[in-house]
C-alpha cells in the first residue's frame, strides 16, 4: 500500500483527495494549511498538493530534502513558482498540471490538435465558468487550454493573449486568443474552447460535475509519478497520450 | 407609404435597413457617415440610426429642427449622449435601444422577471459573442439585459457590475452582476443571461443568426413611433409588453 | 419536528430525501421497494414518495386510510395513475409534479410566460439529458416544461407532441412541441426548451449539478402540504409564483 | 476557368452552390429537379448534387456515361445508392459526403480521435438541429459524426445505434451510440457530439451559420476531384487530413 500525503488537507480539494485515496485503496497522511510539511514528508512516499502559491516554496525544499515526489496542482502560479519547480525537478520527480482529470487533459490534447489544423482567420476564445468563491481568471485549466492551442498554431501565449475585455477596446486582434471567466454558484468547472471562423464555428467543452475528478486523476498521477526518475512531467504521460 | 431615413447608409446595419425598409413595403432614403443629415431630413417621416455615438448630437440637431421621430440603435453610448436623448425626447419621439429584436426584447422581459424571483444567492452573470470586427465590450445588448436584471432585483446596475475579470480578483462579490465578452469570426449575436444557485442553474440565451433580425425590428420600431407624441420610447412598447 | 416518510428509501432519491429531512432538521422515517406502506404510515406526518407507478396505488390507499398528505414526484406516471391521484385528492392533500427543483418550478413559469408571448412562428422544442440508468424518455420534467409550453400557447400538448423522430418523417409541424431525450454519464439533469424563429432562438435552460436540489425542494413541499386542506397541489403553490 | 453543373440548381443548396462558383471565380450551369441531366453532362467539367436519393441514379447514369466526376452531398441516402456510388467509382471520381463543410470535416476527425481514446464508459451521443423544413432525421452529417465516433472505438455504428428514443426504454444500452434530432425555425445546422463519462463530459461541436459553408466547401471538392483518377473519395482527402 502506498502513503499519498495530502498538502492542504482540510481544504475542499483535501477532502476529496482522502476520499480519491481511500477509494483507490491507498492510505492517505495529510497536513493543513501552516502545518509542518517537513514532519509530513517522512509519513508519505508522495505528495499531491492543492494548497496556494505562497506554500510552494517550503513545500518544494521539504519534498527535496526528502527526495519525494510530488504532483502540484495549485492555480494562479507565477513564473518564479514554474522556476522553483525546473529547479526541484532535477532531483525528485515533479508533475505540476492546471488540471488533473481525464477528460481534460484529453481536451488539450483535441485543442491541439484543431489549432495545429485550422489557420489563423479562425479566431480562438477560451471560456470557463467556476464557483463563486474561485478568486484567481482564467483558471488554470483556461491557461493550459490556451497553452494548447497555442502550441498547435506555433505561436507564443504570453504574446497573443487577450484578457479581460472591457469598454471601447477596438477589433479583436489578428491571431489572438481570448479568455473570459465567468463565476457563480456552486460550478464545479466548465470550459469552452471556441474555433469562430468565416461563417462556421467549432467548440470543443469539459464540464466537470463535481471535484472528485480531479481528486482521482491526481491519485492516478501519484501512483504514476512513484515510478518515474527525477523530472518535470505532464498529465498527458500520465495518459499515455 | 412611409419614407425612412437610414443614418449611415453604407455601413451593414445600413445595408440590411434598406433591404428590410423594401420588404416592409416602405420607402428608404439615407445619408452616409460624414453625410449631410440635414439635408436627409426633409425627405424622410422618420429616422433610425445605427451608426456612431460621435455623430448623435448633429443628428439629434437635425431631428429636432424638423420635428421628426427617430430610432437610436447605436451601441456605445455614454451618459452624455443619454442626456441628449432626453432633451430631445421633449420635443420628439425618440426610441432609444441597445437591441431592436422581438427575441432579445423578449428575453428582458423574462430576464427582468427571474431576476425578481430568485433571490442574492443566484448569482447573476452576462455573457456575450459578436463577431471580430466589434469594437465595444460588453454590447449594448448585454448591458440592455444587465440592466433588466438589475430592475427585477431592485437594485442599481452602476455599482453592482462586475466587468473584465482578470487576475487574482479575490472571491465573487454578492450580489453582483458579471458581464464577458468574446469576440470571433462572424457570430451576429449570442447572447446569455445565467442565475448560479446552489448546485443548480438557469440560463436564459438569445441567438441572432443574422443583422436582419435588428434591421426588420427596427423598421417596427420607426413605422410605430410615428404615430406617437414626444417622448422617449423602448422596445417592449412597441411590442406591448 | 415533523416526521417524513420516505416510500423508497434505498433508492438514489431515498438516500438524498434522508438526507435533505435531516438538512432541515426534520425526523425521516422510510420504507423499501415492496415494504409495509401500511405499517409506515401510522409513524409519519407526511409522505414523499419517488419509488415507481406500480407501487402508488397502494401508497394511496395507505395514506387515505390514515388521512395523511403525500408528495409524490414518481415520473413515467399514466393517465390512470393521474385518476388515482385526483381521487385521493378529495380527501387527502395531494401535490404531485415532475421536478420538485425551485430552479425548474421558475423555469416553468418562464417557458409559459414565453409562449404566451411569440406566435405559432416560433417552433418550440423541449430538450432534455439525464445519466444512464434513466429508464423514460422524456423525462416528467420535459414533459412538464412542455405542458407550460402549451398551455402558454392555448394548446393541448396531447395533441401536438412531436416525439421520437427519426427516419424520413417530412417537415416539421405547424405548431407542434418536439421533444428529444440524451442519455449519458451520471448527469443529473439538464433541459432546455427552445424557441426558434425566423433568424433568431431564445432558449431557456435548467441545469441541476446533483439530485439534492430534487430532495431539497421536496422537502420544503411536504412542510408545507402540511398545512393544507385536501385537494391537488403544485409546486409553482409553494413556492407562491 | 472549370465549368461546374448544379443538379437541382433551383433548390436552397442549388442557389448557394452557384453563388460559392462565381465566389471561386468558376462558372456554373445548372439543372432543376426533374430536368435533363444528359444535356448538362456535356457543358461541365465536374458536377455537384444535393438534390434528392430518387434522382441519383439517373445522374450516375450521365456521368459515366460522360466520364464526367461528381461530388454528392444528398442525404438521406440508403444502401442501395451506396451500391450504385461504389459500382460508379470504378470508372469516374465519386466523392460522396454526408457534410462538405471544413469545420465538420475536421470535427469528425476529433471525434475519431476522441472515441479512439475513451473506454466505453464514456457514452457517446449525436445531437443535431436543423430548420424546420428538413425531412430526414438524423441529419446525413449526425450519422457522419456517429460513423466516426464508432470507427475510432472500433465497432460497427449500425450494431450499435440508439435512435429516436421515446416511452419506457430501459436504461441506456452499454456501448451505444444515440442520436437526437432537433427541428425548429431557420437554424442552418447545429451539431454536438457528447462523451457522458463519470462525473464529467467532453462535447464536441459545430455551428453552420447559414449553408453558404456546404456550398463552398464542396466547390472546392468539385476543383480538386477533377484531377483524380476513378475511384470512391472523402472529405478529409480533399483537405489532406
Amino acid at each position: 500500500m502506498t502513503s499519498i500525503g495530502i498538502i492542504g488537507s482540510q481544504g475542499r480539494m483535501g477532502v476529496a483527495l482522502a476520499a480519491a485515496i481511500s477509494e483507490a485503496g491507498q492510505r492517505s497522511c495529510g497536513v493543513d494549511k501552516g502545518g509542518d510539511v517537513a514532519r509530513l514528508v517522512a509519513a508519505a512516499d508522495v505528495f499531491v498538493d492543492f494548497s496556494s502559491p505562497g506554500a510552494l516554496e517550503a513545500t518544494l525544499d521539504a519534498c527535496l530534502a526528502a527526495r519525494k515526489p510530488i504532483v502540484i496542482g495549485t492555480t494562479g502560479l507565477e513564473e518564479r513558482h514554474h522556476y522553483l519547480i525546473d529547479d526541484a525537478a532535477k532531483d525528485i520527480a515533479v508533475l505540476q498540471t492546471g488540471n488533473t482529470s481525464l477528460g481534460v487533459t484529453l481536451l488539450a490534447h483535441l485543442v491541439r490538435e484543431a489549432a495545429a489544423r485550422l489557420d489563423a482567420d479562425w479566431d480562438i476564445e477560451v471560456l470557463e465558468m467556476h464557483h463563486r468563491m474561485k478568486v484567481d481568471s482564467p483558471s488554470g485549466t483556461a491557461l493550459l487550454l490556451g497553452q494548447a492551442a497555442a502550441e498547435g498554431r506555433g505561436i507564443s501565449l504570453d504574446r497573443c493573449s487577450e484578457r479581460g475585455r472591457d469598454g471601447v477596446t477596438g477589433a479583436r486582434g489578428h491571431g489572438k486568443i481570448g479568455f473570459a471567466s465567468l463565476r457563480g454558484g456552486t460550478i464545479a468547472g466548465d470550459h469552452d474552447v471556441i474555433f469562430a471562423g468565416p461563417e462556421e464555428m467549432i467548440t470543443l467543452s469539459h464540464r466537470a460535475e463535481n471535484r472528485m475528478i480531479f481528486a482521482r486523476g491526481a491519485v492516478r498521477a501519484a501512483l504514476w509519478l512513484i515510478h518515474q526518475p527525477p523530472g518535470r512531467y505532464t498529465m498527458p504521460q500520465v495518459l499515455g497520450l
